[in-house]
């Protein structure tokens, strides 16, 4: 079994927010060490320069948007993000979900950066769809499942089989990342045995009582 | 003659991004002070905390939504801006538009954390709107105004003029911005002989081939 | 106690669309005419020609855009809802918001036509704002009541009382109407009692067994 | 050459809506009948009912939600469009652009009531993310070609052969059509060389001084 790319979400929470995504991002950093693993962190817009520059952790996005240098008040700009030490973002999370024309220029402006490219979908249909876009990953997460506790490998395997495979029929260069409910290592290992290269969770390591040792959980059966 | 606010709005631009930005940020503050002004900066959302970090000068945002802690990937929640230095933000800019329900969750959020909030508005009704939700401060632009050169003081004086006379009969405790082509000393005072208490400007400085002295041609009429 | 208006919003309830949409809005014409009330119906969009064409009713659109004769594939143009029969349009309901910018140009464009105006709002400040507008109606409805069958008139009656004193201040041409949760005659009065002019109803008539008793019990109390 | 289907979008035209919409939707049925192709026509959504009570031509929405039977209101839904008379819609429209989640559950809504889907895209990568959806027809119009009059095939030919290249390759069930420019008989056979099977227009026909005349001419070389 390849090493898994696993990221960790912040959304808006307050245990992930400033001075505590600094804290929750170093134990990432730890973890990933120890187990020989990549974690990475996608804390909030504002905070991704106080995480890279205090932590060495491959930083995400939570956003970007696919606007250029110009008069775009209040948008995340690809190349603002990169200086500010992103390595890679999410792109159309259910909880920031963009048109297919901005999917797609958001995509061509974070790989302009060399940023590594997340697009996250709700559905086979929609992941085939945006594998089409050529993004480096595609993460399905059922939003139903999202936030519950129950792993997306075990509540519906059958969206994650079907992912992997039609997104190696569209674009076979697209990795298959998958979402919700996700956050013991039963829980990774199982969705490594769908064929997804990877995990995005989030609830289950920055609201637990200890992250670390939900980190450490986590990449157990590694 | 009071002491006008103003405030530098960096949108997207290249020369107003990362570390252009903290360069930008530092004439600001060392023109504010020499002409005993208030001149608050708003970097792109990723560049705050590396501004505020670095320039001690006011850092505003330029957008903020009104969510709570929880999931909302991709949000920008006003804790978030105040813990990464913030002291106010924009709201409602017309590259940036909310829904009205928005917008005034948005000031409550901002409020919540102590911050100034500035409602961007488009014309006298959105004006006289945008003031019975109570912000600090409201600033009109017209968008056809916005990026041109041409003053709006000049362009449109009845605007500001009508905006001013309508927060005054809604809202007597918001007072009133202006902005829309405005870079010299001479658009500056002619606003506040408008009745405006400061200005919003943005390509006008930071396209500016030296921001510095546009930032000293700008308060030199006071 | 003046006559009150009722408008009967079909949202998108199977039991409202198509033919069905033509006999709720008979049914409406029928209780109205016995009682002596005014009762409009809000159809979908794309059943107010045929509603209109057919039952001798006040029609209103569930949504009108800004938009002038032009590139607008999608959009709702209020002359179109004019010329397809429609008096009035539901403008920025909690289930189709519109930015700031966006609802004081539908207030223009319908207002243009010649058609009432009844912009929703959420809470006592968005009624305000909406008030400053100056539309024929501002309709509050907090969302968490929408289709809970508990009228805001018991559930939240200072939110009605609230909103009739801020408008009141702000613009004493626009009136108010409640709606959420409304259903039975005793709610109607309740909220004329709390300084409304009339309400804004879905669920508790389209989806009810009967829809004319429904109706006819909505008028009893006047 | 198979005989081509021909979409004529009205817009939001001054000179499409309401009773002008019926005539230039008689003079779309008189010429298709005549040439012996299929013309639809694409009214607004209130002129829907209008137009195919009257017409007998294929009807189709400019844009159809995902919404069931529900709280939806200002939403447009497929079954209450194809109540009204349309046979398919348009989705995804560059001027009414959908997130991606979105235009997967329109697609399914309007197919799940026999409606044809014609999903718009604005480059080559959208048109192959939107074969993966499954619709009938997917529709290739570069934004920046719309309402010029210089047509796409002439303009930018490769977004054409391109977009039918990535069809093919991942949908083969899936047909293209082109848009943007296209008004002449030459635009269509040159539109067709290229491999789609159709053609979207707007202005070129219902803006014409004689909207009858441009139809013939647009349907001459077949």
């Amino acid at each position: 079994m390849d090493s898994p790319l696993i990221v960790v979400n912040f959304k808006t929470y307050s245990q992930g927010t400033g001075e505590a995504a600094v804290k929750i991002a170093a134990a990432c950093r730890d973890v990933a060490a120890d187990a020989g693993v990549t974690i990475g962190v996608a804390p909030q817009l504002c905070d991704i320069y106080r995480v890279s520059s205090q932590v060495d952790v491959p930083v995400y996005a939570q956003h970007v948007d696919g606007v250029s240098p110009g008069s775009n008040t209040g948008h995340v700009m690809a190349s603002c993000v990169q200086q500010a030490g992103a390595v890679g973002s999410l792109i159309n999370h259910s909880e920031r979900r963009l048109n297919l024309a901005d999917i797609e220029a958001s995509v061509r402006a974070a790989q302009a950066e060399g940023m590594n490219t997340i697009v996250c979908t709700n559905n086979i249909p929609t992941t085939a769809a945006a594998a089409a876009l050529n993004p480096e990953y595609v993460a399905v997460e059922p939003p139903e499942l999202i936030g519950t506790g129950v792993p997306v490998s075990q509540a519906d395997p059958d969206v994650v089989r079907g992912s992997v495979e039609a997104v190696k029929r569209i674009n076979p260069d697209v990795q298959v990342l998958c979402g919700a409910g996700i956050s013991r290592g039963e829980d990774l290992t199982a969705a490594m045995d769908l064929g997804s290269v990877g995990v995005l969770l989030a609830s289950g390591i920055v609201k637990a009582e200890d992250p670390r040792s939900a980190l450490e959980d986590l990449v157990s059966q590694l």
